[in-house]
């Protein structure tokens, strides 16, 4: 039997597809709280997890991601997090690595450990402190022997830099991805810039996961594709959007959306925005293709679909999806059967059913960021009066 | 230890929290086909089916309903659908049931058999033929020892009267619930009618599931309960709606809908919305409240955190929801910390970030029903001319 | 010269096209003052009130109806109004006959004298009160030989009744027209009953204006037009609805619209809304068709233009709008010219150009009605307490 | 009697508003065809024109723009339009001014002849046809004794360049409009650049009319503003918008968008909308505040009265209208009294009524432009053929 193919290779070759969301997933399934988000249920509820790794395997992922999201010290202790009383950072990376590794061996599936932004750094604590964080995870993927590393969800250039400074120490390949839109960081830098800084840190694959919508986030993805060409920089590119619409976000993402996180569900990309999704990154020359919150396996299949031709397989789940609809030929209704084909897909402009909601919000757009006291790590829980005073700060 | 409360006792003492919806959440999942949406992944998949279960008892569900949705023999062999050529109804139903009593006993759970609509009513074949279909369910039922059956997903009540008549002879407690709204079946009987009907008929609990949204389904509950009352019958009620917004659906419900089945994320109901409904349903007296399409742990969940004071208890997957957003309190972001209360949730109108798409959608509305050739039960797989032929009727 | 044809002729011969509505459009001109809705731009701009009776004329209107609207002594006193310190309904009214009744010479134009609901109805002081009022217009009416008389914008059958019955004794045409939708009066009275009440009260044509937009208005017809037939009464209809849309006002219309009166604009209708107005009032039997408020000439025009073959004549206005966007067709821009065609413009779906806005409103739905005390005719000017009161009584 | 002041004395002391929309206005009223858009009005039907300029000095404006709007001989002449076949541009010119100068004189206003692109330069027939097109139109706003001149709704720099370059040899006042939104002209040129060349053009105020809404219009004056400032150009501001909403509008505005002309209704501005728009003009350090297309009596009056502190009074026509709708005070009903107020209307979201269309609207982009063979002028009308062929090239 041939070795397995690493990253680099596939992306040489053709399209590796990500998986989906975790934190939003498992929140609805009840394993993860929403506010924290911490996946603490890699160690209490390590079935449900394997689950999820299955349908994104089963969709057509080529990446098992562990499930080591925000698992960083610092963050299981935040604001009143409880996390870090029964569980250690390293316990929690060390688990979601292990169930990772067992689904990608299902398949042909790569395994990789992410890292993300850190409380940390908000804090303003400084570059050691913050590395110091990533390296604890890092050690952790190290000995569980992942088959690359992801530094995502950054919203500040520096701090990327800081991780993936870390992450290329280790020899593994460095996939970088920041949760920015076509405006760029937090701290004003270009999105172009973005990528470019990502690169000259060694970064071997650049691009933006979460935040934005697909459309939105390819935008932000064409920036930073010219920003690297002109630099001449050879990378490869990776998008893992969210499944939410967000046309109306402003800067900082669906985070300012009012509607976050609970009252998302209008926003909800449907397959056939997945299949435009993965035309649109492929032709921009974006080879590793997944996606972020909201994302679930069917969309991951709809991209999966979409992309047969150039990939030369369908996923398996596709057993229960016949492209395009095609499935609905069976449905005992005639008007439903007579949906089964494309052109009525691709041009379907889905009603929300909700007379009383408007299309588009308002974002808040405080404007504070890293440095900023509000945004400052703290281990006690908020209290009933600073929530007020943040109310009030509101209107 | 004392025996397990059954269904009737249950529903005098309190309130009863059904599941929610297993063919929607497993397509997407990867698991069942859209359009046949025939349930073989009791057998194909029986890890997926458990997880699903797992997550509504742990989200609060006091009944695991086995999932048999249209396993019935002539639904398996319709239209093309392979499902008969590899599995029987008898092994369909039987692996369901065993899949549901497993989980049942994780908790306190009862669990129940179901039937539906069969294509060989809507093909006119009449009552011994379609009573024959129903028989052949209920006897694995019966031999699994569910603690009560349901007949739900009827939209004649002509054939729920088949349907109760077959399962009362079981001695086990029925459940009988429509797919009907405020207008009445399709052979335009009202609600109300029914609702009489079904208890005439011999039906201990009797309701509307599936097809409308929460609050259009709640307005047919709510003439049910007139009619119920004033014909002086006593008997349990239950609802079980969808989670899509559907105030546009017409009679025929959100099949008509333009965007069934593949476009209807916008129309997803938030845990909020559930909230309303719950409270309401309790209102009217409803003591069996569920789901069904559409419905996912967190929607159940949102059910049962509404009727804590009423049940006395708050479900396990609490442990990760603290209720009306509390969680928020420990998000990093001041903005969003600010959203952590009642208040913002339940006035929240959330935006569809489609600009380009309605709110409302015209229904098809073929006006055809039971007997119509179109929807007659056909072994052959649909071909590209007779979709045309359906389009082309469609225009 | 042959005299000029009578109403109830022209009735039972054609179709005779009303106006549209003058408060609404001489608010937005600068003549009437919104809030007391009071007609003394009749004395103190004539040129104004003279031009749009001739836009009405042009467009294809029939019918030049005084602008004698909310014209009654009790009216002009009310809230703070000052019209009454300087014009008494004597004046008010027969300055506006000799305006319309000047243009609609112009033409073969009818005249006629309009009553509406009083505050001396509203404010419970009886019929003897009520109809003393009434008599002051219909006295001046008479005097100046108006064509026939119409009692219109009423909310209760029973001022109505008493208005009607005032008119009769004239012995003029009577035309009496509720502003009422299909849910009926104020006080409960369904639809088909007002129909049936006005007529046996001794109304010539009966119908519905006001309040709600052509489709609602409509379904109100259909009921008053069943009822009618059920009654054995044979009475000439008439319809004059708002040119607004109001799928979600309620049971007293858009006065509860929040958007009432001075954002309303994104519900204002097109003239192909009113060309499916017209066809549809025809075909349910509708003889007197016309408009209210927001009606402006050219929704006026595309009725006349509806009917032109049932009318056998095209309105002096079409000179400057030929049918169905064929102008365009002299459009610079090709892709304008694109649009001349009856298709294009009978299938568009306008876009608001508002995604921050809602399509639907909740109708303040305050269930007052006539005795009320919030209601009670007050001569002196509302207060800031008490509007504060009310804002308060809003919540 | 004081000399009337000029137009820059009075923009050099303060506000000078404008007024609004005539083609649009008089299209509905029925005096206008909607294609060619052509005044012959002033000639056919003066008092109705008289009436319109009345409105706007009764709400404020403090300039009568003569309708002169395409009044140039091609324009006359072009694709079957016969007005050239009863008037010539002379005729309609000197008719327009009198008008305009007769009800200026009324009041204290302004009176202004304008220019505007012509079909000759859509030809590309070249510069000293185009000028002579324009010249024809200047002797006679000069013999005319105009105030000032303007030249608006040019979509090219170059012909706004041929234009101001035959005004400013009138030794009058050039006002120079640009119909562009913050993209800049059609051929690529910016809206800070363009605003740069009028001024040095010799235009004494530059700015922009039409094509786009208030909002839009005036991102692309804070563009002109810059870069006038950057060049050091000290000249006075225009703004005359539509007061239609045009968020997706495009480059080539409201012309692109599918609802053009027919179906903009339920894109109007409210009164409220025109309050914001006034203020934000006004703080750009624009003086020249007025309207195009759309814009009506009572929008300008919202101008005037949002600007009364700067301008020390209110115009005529808020006799009618207590600012901040405190004329609901006098309603009857008490729900609409507790409206009475600012804080009501300034945040008012209205709804559209319309359930069934979406927000916004993909606008037509040909991306065709001067130059282009389907711009040509054309004295023949288009026949049906040539429509088809556009409109397949539509699809």
């Amino acid at each position: 039997m041939a070795p397995k193919k690493g990253l680099m290779q596939r992306l040489d070759e053709g399209v590796v597809i990500g998986d989906g969301g975790f934190v939003f997933a498992l929140e609805k399934r009840g394993y993860v709280k929403a506010g924290p988000w911490t996946p603490e249920a890699v160690i209490e509820h390590p079935e449900a997890v394997r689950q999820l790794h299955r349908e994104f395997l089963r969709a057509g992922s080529d990446v098992m991601q562990a499930f080591t999201f925000y698992a960083s010290d610092d963050k299981l202790a935040n604001r009143g997090n409880e996390s870090s009383k029964k569980y250690t950072c390293r316990g929690v990376n060390d688990a979601a690595c292990r169930l990772a590794r067992e689904v990608a061996e299902e398949g042909d599936g790569l395994m990789a450990g992410g890292l993300s932004q850190t409380p940390t750094y908000l804090s303003g604590l400084g570059k050691a402190k913050t590395q110091k964080e990533f390296q604890n995870q890092v050690d952790v993927f190290v000995e569980n022997k992942v088959d690359f590393l992801i530094a995502e969800y950054f919203e500040h250039i520096e701090e990327m830099e800081w991780a993936v400074e870390v992450c290329v120490k280790s020899g593994l390949p460095v996939v970088a991805s920041m949760c920015i839109g076509p405006d760029g960081d937090m701290h004003g830098v270009t999105a172009g810039e973005c990528g470019v800084r990502m690169a000259k840190a060694g970064a071997h694959v650049v691009g933006i996961n979460c935040h934005f919508d697909p459309f939105v986030t390819l935008d932000g993805m064409r920036k930073m594709k010219t920003a690297l060409d002109e630099a001449g920089l050879k990378v490869h590119m990776i998008a893992q959007p969210l499944a939410f619409h967000t046309p109306d976000a402003g800067k900082q993402g669906f985070i300012d959306l009012p509607e976050f996180p609970f009252g998302l569900e209008p926003r909800i990309c449907t397959r056939w925005d997945m299949h435009r999704y993965a035309r649109e990154a492929y032709e921009i020359g974006i080879r590793f293709i997944g996606g972020c919150c909201g994302f679930e396996a069917y969309h991951i299949r709809a991209v999966a679909e979409e992309l047969e031709k150039e990939r030369g397989i369908l996923p398996k789940g596709s057993e229960k999806h016949e492209q395009w609809a095609g499935g609905l030929k069976m449905h005992t209704k005639p008007w439903v059967r007579a949906r089964a084909g494309r052109d009525y897909w691709e041009n379907i402009k889905p009603s929300s059913g909700r007379p009383y909601c408007a299309c588009m919000s308002k974002p808040d757009a405080w404007g504070v960021t890293a440095g900023h006291s509000d945004l400052k790590q703290k281990t006690m829980r908020t209290t009933d009066d600073e929530i007020k005073a943040l109310q009030q700060k509101k209107k």
